[in-house]
């Protein structure tokens, strides 16, 4: 149902049409792990989209940290997250003087794209790899006027009406609940975004994937490979379906170990204890969250607090002169830089360089679960991802700058 | 009652404090006025305290379009319009088709810090010159629970304990009602903020004058001197009084016309009419509303919506090259870099240079009223703004961009 009407979310309007659009998230994407896959063969619709000339084919800049919540919640609003609070998995909350897990929809400050279409009478359907996005993700979606279906593949078998808009997925999807580290966690978003476009047709769909994969796999690597060459298939059916669909990644993958295959760590909280006397300042990785098997809670973003009376510009000059920090950055400037909300950021923020991740105390990382070298993301040298639609979208203006989080703000204004 | 809590606003977190903070902003306060007035010996309060060497004496950004509203409300939010919504007097409101004033306060999207520390428990006080501002500055506060007091000089007389939290303004501060037209306007606001520290004495509290006189008179005249010299005059009471006070303004103020006085204008629609066709493109002047008089809604900043199908890349192309024209640019990224809501934006944003203002028609401003050479505001070139405070602030980090909506964030976490 078109209505020709504009539907407000977080200050920016979506138009409204009867072809159903579909935004796909491929957790972890460094461009290359699509480049590569087309080289080697394994993506031919995507090639021969990209071959055919009529396509988008764009590079965005995901927003930093470049870590997946809070890409993921800038997608589904349209904006970053200074708008919508949510900036890592995890904080320190000043108010109550507690580091907390931020993975309940009541950190999320904003209205979500689907929540406002929703309001607007529009279906709309979210499906999730893993379930702690989903909630988040879900956010302000009422589930009694059947016409909002939000869910993860981790859950299908829990999904149902009051909470998700839909029962019986995994018949419905025909696939049994995957394991939460797998490949399969990911085909099941796919294979349920195919049968929703089948059955349901939403007006706008977002699936979103786990970057299991990638943490394990460069691009050259048949593990890589293959997920790329499943992804594929799927893309073609959605494609095929009518849908405007358009890809992009919350962040991107870089290797962050030595020759070794040793992760190349700076430890901050044990240089901060060394300047200024154990536990006095405290370093906070927000890609800190229950799930630690593929990186061990290693990113390239740090944010911290320095002990009452330091001087931020003294410790952002001894920062800045440590060997593999991209960025030292007050909490202030950082957040206006990164667009980031203060009250959930430290004094300093602290960006690491490509192939170095950042710790907290060396001992306070369990790095025995890392079965390969550690690859991981959340500094500026993660923010390139793909952006590529199956539908030109030559109305962009020429002097945007373009983001993830623009994606169904371009698929639905600018698709052709 | 200092709780040693944070509040929350926006998602910055502000320190409460015994000792009372008052932000004034002071309209259309271009540097120049100040230093003028003090080098005249107009302003021996504010010389003193610079000349002391303890004082912070700042030179700080306002929001673009450089105009009252977008900046008042952004200083109360400690955020740029694109939270708040707040982006101009005048917009297209292309949900309805429709040309509206954005004076009400449905407009407003985000939470004032005022409102935040009600809910605190704290005392709270705005006095604003024109009444078209009080509402907006008032959204949210509670005036029943007898702790925020809200009112305008305009409006003085009407005041009333439901809809400002105060009755019987005039006795109070011993002033009658102003001429909206009038330094007396601006008089009354500081008069009844020394009144209210005396004995409300709120922790928070906002003071907002008219910039009638910068737009009438020059640094070096008169006018503006006895302007300068009567505001000193109650900040040293204000001061006195033992509140943090922090001075600042909402935009500053440049000449735009030529030898002979004679408005220095682009008129836009006129231009896009040659282009387009008559009336197919849509120019839309942010700095309209009833006011007029001395501005003849002529500002340095505008928006235009152009015809369906036309390209905004070319349009962007042709204006650049028009001359006068500083910046023209897509509609979402100016709104990114200006940090604007884009849906009360048009497809292009158009600021003009320091001595240009910009028009729609040439038939459509009524200019007969403008009794001096025109002196307006909007632009890049009157970002420039003061920003001192009666406080040292040394742990303000040197990083950090120092806008005027930073007033209340530094007066309360930074001042010494």
């Amino acid at each position: 149902m078109s209505t020709g009407k504009l539907v407000q979310a977080n200050g920016r309007l979506y138009k409204r049409s009867d072809r159903p659009v579909v935004v796909v998230c491929v957790d972890g994407s460094e461009p290359d792990y699509m480049e590569v896959a087309m080289k080697a063969g394994r993506m031919p619709w995507l090639k021969s989209l990209l071959d055919s000339g009529v396509n988008t084919n764009r590079i965005a800049e995901s927003v930093v940290p470049s870590f997946t919540n809070p890409n993921n919640l800038s997608i589904v609003s349209g904006c970053p997250p200074r708008y919508h609070g949510i900036c890592g998995n995890y904080f320190y909350n000043q108010e109550t003087g507690e580091e907390e897990l931020m993975n309940a929809p009541s950190y999320y400050r904003a209205k979500t794209i689907f929540s406002s279409y929703q309001d607007a009478g529009a279906k709309v359907a979210v499906v999730t790899a893993k379930d702690k996005l989903r909630l988040l993700l879900g956010h302000g979606l009422d589930y009694s006027q059947g016409n909002a279906i939000c869910f993860s593949a981790e859950k299908s078998d829990l999904a149902n009406m009051a909470d998700n808009g839909i029962e019986n997925v995994n018949d419905f999807v025909g696939m049994p609940v995957p394991s939460v580290y797998s490949a399969d966690l990911s085909e099941f978003v796919f294979a349920a975004g195919v049968k929703l476009l089948q059955t349901v047709r939403p007006e706008i769909m977002y699936l979103s994937t786990t970057d299991f994969i990638q943490h394990k796999y460069a691009p050259e690597e048949e593990g890589a490979l293959a997920f790329y060459e499943m992804m594929d298939k799927y893309w073609a059916q959605l494609d095929e379906l009518g849908a405007v669909l358009t890809l992009t990644a919350d962040h991107g993958m870089n290797p962050k170990h030595d020759a070794d295959g040793k992760p190349n760590v700076l430890y901050l909280q044990d240089l901060f204890d060394e300047w200024y006397g154990k536990a006095e300042a405290r370093v906070i990785l927000p890609i800190t969250d229950p799930y630690v098997v593929h990186h061990g809670a290693l990113g390239s973003f740090a944010t911290a607090y320095l002990p009452k009376g330091q001087s931020v510009d003294e410790a952002i000059k001894r920062l800045s002169e440590v060997d593999g920090v991209e960025l030292a950055i007050s909490g202030p400037a950082g957040c206006a830089m990164l667009e980031l909300p203060e009250d959930r950021m430290g004094d300093i923020i602290i960006i690491s360089e490509r192939h170095l991740a950042l710790g907290t105390s060396e001992e306070r990382h369990d790095l025995s679960a890392l079965d390969r070298p550690l690859r991981t993301h959340g500094g500026i040298t993660e923010q390139k991802v793909p952006f590529i639609s199956n539908r030109p979208m030559s109305g962009i203006p020429s002097d945007m700058r373009l983001r993830n989080f623009d994606a169904f703000y371009c698929s639905v204004n600018y698709a052709e």
